[in-house]
């Protein structure tokens, strides 16, 4: 693919998950304060590459990328995927599930932590609580 | 719901999870082998009462425990869900994704150990190559 | 046992642990929001059955307790459990032996996050110093 | 205290630790083979200094051990430590009861891997099935 | 080594990496609080015993301990190390590099949390942006 | 830079890194039988990209690559890196000591592991014990 698609790519897709929702600052703005090259470099991979592919929906991934982030209990980053991930369509209450089964792999404190910042990215959405 | 119900519940649930494709030996057996109580309460908790909830659909369920247990490289709980994935109906192919997936999240050392687990897996129930 | 008796147990065992020191809002109220079902599940699983068995005196299960917490770094939930070994009666200063002994397993981070948050929980509760 | 004394502490606490039940390698032999130094620079401040200290008992040490080695997925430490466990004097029911615990903080991957450590433990000492 | 020759190594060391740059609360005055032996026999072991070997430099040391406190996200120690590397030379180009080079092995979340760390530093020392 | 370009980079930075010392199967292959686009892709990141750069010199690089690996305990992986830092030139003697340098940051067991897979991988290549 030439890198002019890519970038084109890149742009649909971050679009398609960041550009609804709430409002947070993206790592890519970090990435660029730091190095210009590798902030293009990682976001054209990433996005442009990875997250562009079809195999998975973008709801599918978004719900991917939540179950894992909770897991590992990556707070900051699972703010991002949960705003994301309804922003693509996710039924709220398939995540609210999800994150309830995070304790059979990962246990409560990780249940607890991504159950805290769902509800705080809900509340902002103005979409809490869940109908 | 009554004890009877759960009991019921957790077999016919495991019994879609674990009861096709390669055998393995769930660990259930084992708690039995410490301690019988814990182990029918583990077991009813977890496969008769989480795991037989509907809002997810068994694949999408699995999906995301695959995505977690790969996340947190959980190598042998992953081979028994990766195992029952294929059972329930996942799309193979969704599955290779994801464990792709994982490196954003969980860097490579993660996918490596998901896809090695992932193709014993496929091997063992002659699944592979994916087509 | 009956469901009846379950949740009478899951009170008194929670009432033990929580009912005392200083008031921190327990995760259930947060499952509550999401999920009624899920939360009085989760609870009697862990407080009611679990947390209930005799196996372990409860001074000797808030020790295990704080030593994994501190261990995998779940600093709020230590925060919880920090407070529920001191209501039910461990000696202050096997505590912060426990979270020195960190170090061995889960090195200087685990410890340092540790005592920090014990060390705020002991003050909140007015018992700090140790003496 | 002496460096004499310290050597003697830490050959004493090691023996009372490893001395008895299944032989394993102690990683001590290990770190002597690449730097003579650091090997009993890192066995006199573990072994002589920490685990000779009086606060906790040699049995409560190891159980906060067991538990933490159990939540972090360290597998051939916890191997030495439960089998030292076992050598200090540590009631068996009761290491079993902390690895079920582990469930509700580090989930069931941890478990797993803990109990089937331990049963292969009891086994080599002949102390299988837990009376 | 005579304890009067570690103390007099531990402080020139501490004093290398922690004299200069933002002023932070070592843990070590933390630790005092707790349990003043304790205390003194792990600054001397850390700071006076490994940090003052000498196989590597101090600057090639510090890029490791960066290295792997950004890999397992234990950001408040890697607030502490990222500004004892600068305090000793460390390239602040190539650290840069090496918080991007975690992506491989740890995952974006790992990145993202240390330059945000590494950039509050910076800017906290005015060495913001770098040159 | 042209995908021509990127291709012969990766080839010369995997050559460097992994054409000597041990044989070992790079994930690389494994990744092509999974799916041959995204092995291109993530071999083109990863290698070409990333691991071609010079801010860091590879001796550089691997001596971070190992520190990481090790203190996430990621066995696999640090087989392969640690081969490829003596091929670039590390010196071995500085490995040794960042590997015990872990233990003050992620614990006795991620030491105890990355000791063992250095001295396999040290043994294989015929260079143990270290002069």
């Amino acid at each position: 693919m030439s890198d002019e698609a890519i970038r084109k790519r890149t742009k649909e897709t971050a679009n398609k998950l960041f550009g609804k929702g709430i409002q947070l600052n993206p790592p890519y703005l970090m990435w660029r304060e730091f190095e210009k090259d590798l902030a293009n470099d990682f976001s054209k991979f990433i996005t442009g590459n990875l997250y562009s592919r079809t195999v998975l929906t973008l709801p599918e991934r978004q719900m991917a990328a939540c179950a894992m982030l909770a897991a590992i209990r990556a707070g900051d980053e699972l703010k991002l995927h949960v705003n994301a991930a309804l922003n693509v369509g996710c039924d709220p209450k398939k995540l609210t599930e999800i994150f309830f089964q995070v304790a059979t792999y990962a246990g409560m404190p990780a249940v607890n932590e991504a159950l805290e910042i769902y509800r705080e990215v809900l509340k902002k959405r103005n979409e809490w609580p869940i109908k």
